[in-house]
């Protein structure tokens, strides 16, 4: 390994210059700038380092996916999977940028671009992994595979359907998540799950037309509709009241509590940033953990009706609309959740208001005690020194559609700053951080193959 | 008598051209265009009519009011006032109108144009009115007295000020307020009250920037907070729940309650004209002419937060902001209804919510005993054959500060057409009633200064 390592040193210069190349080639997938190009990059890159490449499409209009493949010649019974993305979110609002947002411009210990953390940041340092075994032992620990897909930015509406679709070409024995944080303490954080989504929108159309207010003493207001309707959805701390709601939320294992326990998190801090007086329900401590990690919500993501602008209109308005976000925790299915905001809204005397599901996505979690978790944890620990294992991300991904569909343990864990300004103007990624990841990347990797198989 | 309304029958070509001139000038308060202009021309008019006028202006930056008056030679004991304004609601969308909006184009009995009706050939009626009395007997039956502001379109935000300060010149035993409706059978709506109004806005600001909705488990959301704090304000028959809000209230008395069941409503019409399936709480016959004119209402005029274009994004928004009109009916100060909404935010946990109060109105109600009252359903009987009486109109105008200032009874007539378009595109003024409403008012002042001094 040692020489695998001193390898990667050594490589810096070709793993910023891959990246640059990377950075500069425009991938927004929002706007199907450059997306056919950045996939045929990406491919040439993967060939260059010793991965085959191959580009799948599932259909005209669909991002390809970029298939990458190393099998192993001495242990070709185990397949570890990284799965990534392309794609970048747009550069809006440029004038916002210091550098043009495609530029791969370093400052110091700092690579600045659109894509220079999330997620083409990512993407090189596994290549460059491989890269480093294939340079100094011309083999692998393990087959590698690659799945690289172009909309993640997007939704990853058709991920679920490139799985299905090459499920025996992606056969895997566990996958790298696409991402992964380093705190501010230049800990990474390894984590084990995705939370799930539900996004609906709820609409109330009456009157026919936007009305003098005078007459709310006798039309109904479809603003009021909404409110009425939203408040039977959940209590002031957040709890949801829709029926059997939470039936079939799997709770935290004991493995789970015991990381949340040791979980770090400067609440004082974090008030600070948002401006915020307390957390919502006044948790403190482990219950704010565990809401992070284990606590399905339902959000109002936007709400509008009538008139919104300076000022005063006295109009009763003839339409109101609401956006909301649930998300979902292990056990709880987008459809059936779906199904039973439907019915609560037509048991409670709502059925004037339209329903409109967006999209869902399961939740997902590997358990701590998987043995691919200890593989990471030992990798990490070697390579950084230290790290922290976080039971759940917050936020949603297609992590359920990998695990599902192809049976393997996800654990993220990735070179990204936690203060990288990902999705914003000047996003970066630390040249440091890229380095020791891929390092990292290559203990995974090495570690992974060397446990046997389940 | 029968000479005058002789002189009105032989005059129309007079009333039409005199319209048409005022139509011809812009006077849009909201954009300030014309203003100067239309009160110098309706000077003008009243002029050529034998009545005396004077521009009046508050301060800079205000709306000039154009007071008119005629002293009775024979009756210098009794002044009646007739309201009016000159100003127009703004023109858009232009292209909807089928002649310039400022033409006067006269197709058949209509006369098209902004202002045609409201306010402007209200108005000229009352000049046309008081000229027949001037041109036939040099004189009138009692003291006249004009006051036409130029802010009615954009919420008479001065007419208070104006009223107070020429309170001695503006002094009057009665006023005819600014409008009046004709139904759908031509007969007169002889309105005897206006509504209150107070208008504020809500908004909560937390967090401080916009963040992403996996953090909703633990940080508030504006939109909530004011769905929760809307929710506490009123029940789902629209019933206000603030304390005290309804202990003012002044009820209907005999005399209202027998108009109130003479008034007649057409209910299917009224809904499938809205296309809406029933009225607030069930509301049947009675009950829906009670709340029109007597129920004081919560309305949201409009709600914003967040995400609000098409598709689906995951945000938990930094501010949502709602905008609120309650009418109020007699005995409610708008000021502490204020005062009672605040207190009731504070008392149920609301303090992080901001309140702002945009406008308070009073309601005001004539007694339908009011001996003026008798003399304008005679009139109306005169020269329609048949009239409504209204307890109060269900909107709002300024017409508590009448009534309080100047100690007067306020009733509403004139000729405006129920289907007029007023405030709308291709809005007219069917020449029909414009000269039966000018004989109308030619009875009233006759009735109205035969009769004695309270």
């Amino acid at each position: 390994m040692k020489e695998i390592l001193g390898h990667v040193d050594k490589s810096t210069r070709g793993l910023i210059s891959d990246l640059q190349a990377l950075i500069r080639q425009p991938s927004v997938s929002a706007k199907n700038q450059g997306i056919a190009e950045c996939a045929a990059l990406v491919g040439k890159i993967l060939s260059r380092s010793g991965i085959k490449p191959e580009i799948l499409c599932l259909k005209k209009g669909v991002s390809p996916v970029v298939f990458g493949e190393v099998k192993s010649k001495k242990n070709p019974g185990r397949t570890l999977l990284f799965y990534n993305h392309y794609d970048v979110q747009p550069v809006e609002p440029v004038e916002l940028w210091t550098d043009d947002p495609f530029s791969g411009k370093i400052r110091g210990n700092k690579i600045f671009g659109r894509g220079s953390a999330d997620d083409k940041g990512e993407l090189i340092t596994r290549i460059k992994a491989v890269e480093a075994f294939l340079k100094k032992t011309g083999d692998v620990p393990c087959n590698i595979k690659f799945v690289i897909e172009g909309e993640e930015e997007t939704g990853s509406a058709n991920i679920g359907a490139y799985l299905k679709k090459y499920k025996t070409k992606f056969a895997c024995d566990a996958v790298i998540w696409e991402f992964g944080y380093v705190d501010a303490k230049n800990r990474p954080v390894i984590g084990l799950g995705m939370k799930g989504l539900l996004y609906v929108e709820l609409s109330a159309k009456e009157p026919a037309q936007d009305v003098h207010s005078s007459l709310a003493v006798i039309i109904k207001n479809p603003a009021w509709r909404l409110v009425e309707a939203l408040n039977t959805l959940r209590d002031r701390s957040g709890k949801i009241l829709i029926k059997g709601w939470y039936d079939e939320v799997v709770p935290f294992s004991r493995s789970d509590l015991k990381l949340l326990e040791k979980e770090p998190f400067d609440e004082k801090g974090f008030l600070r940033e948002y401006k915020i007086k307390e957390f919502v329900g006044g948790k403190k401590g482990l219950a704010v953990k565990k809401a992070l990690a284990g606590d399905p919500t339902c959000n109002i993501a936007g709400f509008v009706s009538g008139y919104t602008m300076q000022g005063a209109k006295t109009v009763l308005p003839s339409s109101a609309l609401v956006k909301i976000d649930f998300r979902l925790v292990p056990g709880m299915d987008p459809k059936k959740q779906f199904a039973r905001l439907k019915a609560h809204l037509k048991r409670n005397g709502f059925s004037d208001i339209a329903v409109k599901m967006y999209h869902g996505e399961a939740a997902s979690r590997t358990s701590p005690d998987d043995p691919f978790v200890n593989a990471v944890k030992e990798a990490a620990g070697e390579s950084f020194g230290n790290y922290i294992v976080n039971v759940s991300n917050a936020g949603t991904g297609p992590m359920h559609s990998f695990a599902n569909i192809l049976g393997a343990p996800c654990v993220s864990i990735g070179s990204t700053f936690v203060f990288s300004r990902i999705h914003a103007p000047n996003e970066f990624a630390r040249l440091d951080l890229l380095k020791k990841t891929t390092k990292c990347m290559c203990l995974i990797i090495d570690r992974f193959a060397g446990q046997k198989r389940l």
